[in-house]
């Protein structure tokens, strides 16, 4: 019998969409697995996500893509405007050709409600769920990693998985890195939809991208309710001062734009603003049986949509590289734990590298003014919908990191 | 009989191109035409020209597109290359689709060859052709432009037309504007092209595009001379600098470029530096009997490569709207002038105008660094061959201001 409280094959964490993830994907392979979160209750805040098809391919796999297309909306184009001139940029098709494509389809959901599926998943497939855990350390003992609390309440697990996010206690065990600030701060809401409504782009995901600012719309609940998210650069965060990106500074970062943006911005919860974060990329996530995902693994700006993506894609990927060499026929294997996750660690690492640059970069992109706006504008329209290039690399199959005999093609197209 | 020396139908004032081309249109229609020229002889300083379809459209229609092409080359294309990587970004087929397309071909050629070809059929169509003359005043008395010079030989005629470039002495009679200066500074050069040169794009014209900086090459001559220009944006003209643009500055511009741009900088004459101005466009180039053409009217940067083309442009123009009315069956009408000058000035102010903006935009762009470089060079290679977007509305058969029934359908594309 083990001195510690509690003994199992994997303790996960953080209950964020990662730690759910990455606990549902090694329940999958038949681990016991318990995931502790520090907050009394599970939940998320926030308001819309999107789920791109590299991510509802996990929830595919996982027979939760029913559950979340039952609460989620399929946009049916993703739509780029000039904030100023409200002119169509370009626009890409996410049903039809997109879809098949990419083997799952393009869906938006509400945080809570992508948090929800996953929950309930972890509660029917037997993870064990626990609140109010503040882990304090976790060290590698004789191939365990031992997980101890603030409570005394300690843990001992064959793999610890730190999905503990963006400020994250476990990374500094493998990186003394600090997370990036942005200079930039969101705004977000959720309103019903009702014959009030302008009806522009009511059913796609649209951006408009402004100098120094952007906000995005899309319908969530089948419908029902608008998403508005806006970011923009914050002269007081970026001066680090402590009371900043007021409702003033909203207002004034948006004061060019078209009247549809300027009057979005009346969807805004106004009682949280969002500094946004990001960190460098790190090439080792691993400390021992201790190993990241998620964003405290490599949290990166929202550009691309892709936070909780990567954080399912991780999920999936621990889960392909654990099958069949821990979990095996024959039980559990923990020896082959080390492997595993070198394998997973060298699979996800370099990609999600790439994710955070790129996103990086992409967002710069949207908030350029003067000559290099009228660039990036003339870019965008010389795009056409159903190009796929800057896609593939991000949507196509080869994003698990793993080769999909039957995969679409995925070019290896620069990143933008 | 006259109280003035000389008394003529047309006096053009200055020997460039554009008074050349101005003299020779309006000689065309039957004028008697005298040119005067400050100096002492008649000739071009400079290098390489590129004559566009819409410029050797208009030698054609005096006859004297032969004789360019005898000397000139006719380039396979328009290439674009990033001056930091080498990589090709984009190229236009100059012959074939394109030829066909704007009715004439795209030539390039020595300035001084251009200058003959124009001096010479001044000289066979019977233009009166004066140098050592500087005009120091026009003024309209009764209808007739009366020009006094330094030395006191004073000219009258129907009609003064100011084509006396950048510093135009005329071009005060109509706007108090200066020359803008770009901070740019330029190097030209020729060379005989030997089994030494390096064979790439040698029937090409090839663009190096890179931060701050750009260099221009292409054939001369028959495909015996190399012709290399090389423009930087330099820091002592910027500053203001008697002395600047000096040839450390130069070798320091392009520090960072691939070889091949780097070696082709020994191929530029360092005696002369050109700084490189333009104006803002001005609306009004009349003032009684006299009218600007060519750079006095609208100088412009070299972006576009349309300085010499413009003015050609402006003679064709000013040929057509004085034909029939000024210049008629029974003599001439000089009351006519009048009403031709106006017609002249506004089928050409607003396109003039638009060259002029858009070459400063267009050089803008070339410049770039950072991410600006990055939207620049994946929108350059999202072009492809024969596209003509960019090219109809300056290279196409309304650029004469005239619209040509069974000219190509000329889109009204946006300018760069």
């Amino acid at each position: 019998m083990s001195e510690y409280a509690t003994s199992t094959d994997v303790l996960v964490v953080g209950g964020g969409m990662a730690g759910l993830a990455g606990a549902l994907a090694l329940r999958e392979n038949g681990a016991n697995v318990t995931l502790v979160e520090r907050a009394p209750e599970f939940g998320e805040v926030g308001a819309g996500l999107q789920m791109a098809p590299n991510a509802s391919r996990v929830l595919k796999r996982w027979g939760l893509l029913e559950k979340a297309l039952e609460i989620g909306v399929q946009p049916k184009h993703l739509v780029f405007r000039d904030a100023i001139t409200g002119e169509e940029l370009t626009r890409q098709s996410l049903r039809g050709e997109f879809e098949e494509r990419y083997g799952a389809p393009y869906v938006v959901i509400h945080r809570s409600d992508l948090h929800r599926v996953l929950l309930e998943g972890c509660e029917a497939a037997g993870v064990k769920l626990v609140n109010d855990v503040m882990v304090e350390s976790v060290e590698t003992v004789n191939g365990r990693g031992i997980v101890r609390t603030a409570a005394g309440v300690d843990y001992e697990a064959d793999v610890v998985i730190g999905a503990d996010g963006l400020k994250s206690t476990l990374r500094p065990l493998v990186a003394t890195d600090e997370p990036v600030s942005s200079a930039y701060v969101a705004y977000r809401g959720t309103v019903p939809i009702t014959s009030e409504t302008p009806a522009t782009d009511l059913e796609d995901v649209v951006v408009y991208l402004g100098p120094d600012c952007h906000l995005v719309q899309y319908p969530l609940r089948k419908g029902e309710l608008l998403n508005t998210v806006a970011v923009f650069k914050s002269p007081s965060f970026e001066r680090g001062e402590e009371q900043y990106g007021g409702v003033d500074e909203l207002q004034a970062a948006y004061k060019d734009c078209v009247p549809a943006v300027q009057a979005a911005l009346a969807n805004l919860g106004t009682s949280i603003r969002w500094p946004m974060y990001d960190r460098d990329p790190i090439e080792n996530w691993v400390a021992g049986r201790m190993v990241l995902m998620g964003d405290a693994a490599h949290p990166m700006l929202q550009y691309l949509a892709q936070g909780a993506c990567q954080a399912l894609e991780d999920a999936a990927v621990l889960q392909d590289v654990s099958a069949g060499t821990v979990f095996t026929a024959d039980g559990v294997n923990p020896a082959a734990w080390d492997e595993a996750l070198t394998a997973f660690n060298s699979a996800r690492a370099a990609r999600t590298a790439r994710v955070q640059r790129t996103a990086r970069v992409w967002g710069e992109s949207w908030h350029v003014s003067g000559l290099a706006r009228t660039l990036r504008n003339l870019l965008f329209k010389s795009r056409n919908d159903n190009n796929f290039q800057y896609n593939d690399w991000l949507y196509g199959s080869a994003g698990e990191g793993l080769p999909t005999p039957d995969a679409p093609k995925v070019a290896s197209a620069a990143s933008a």
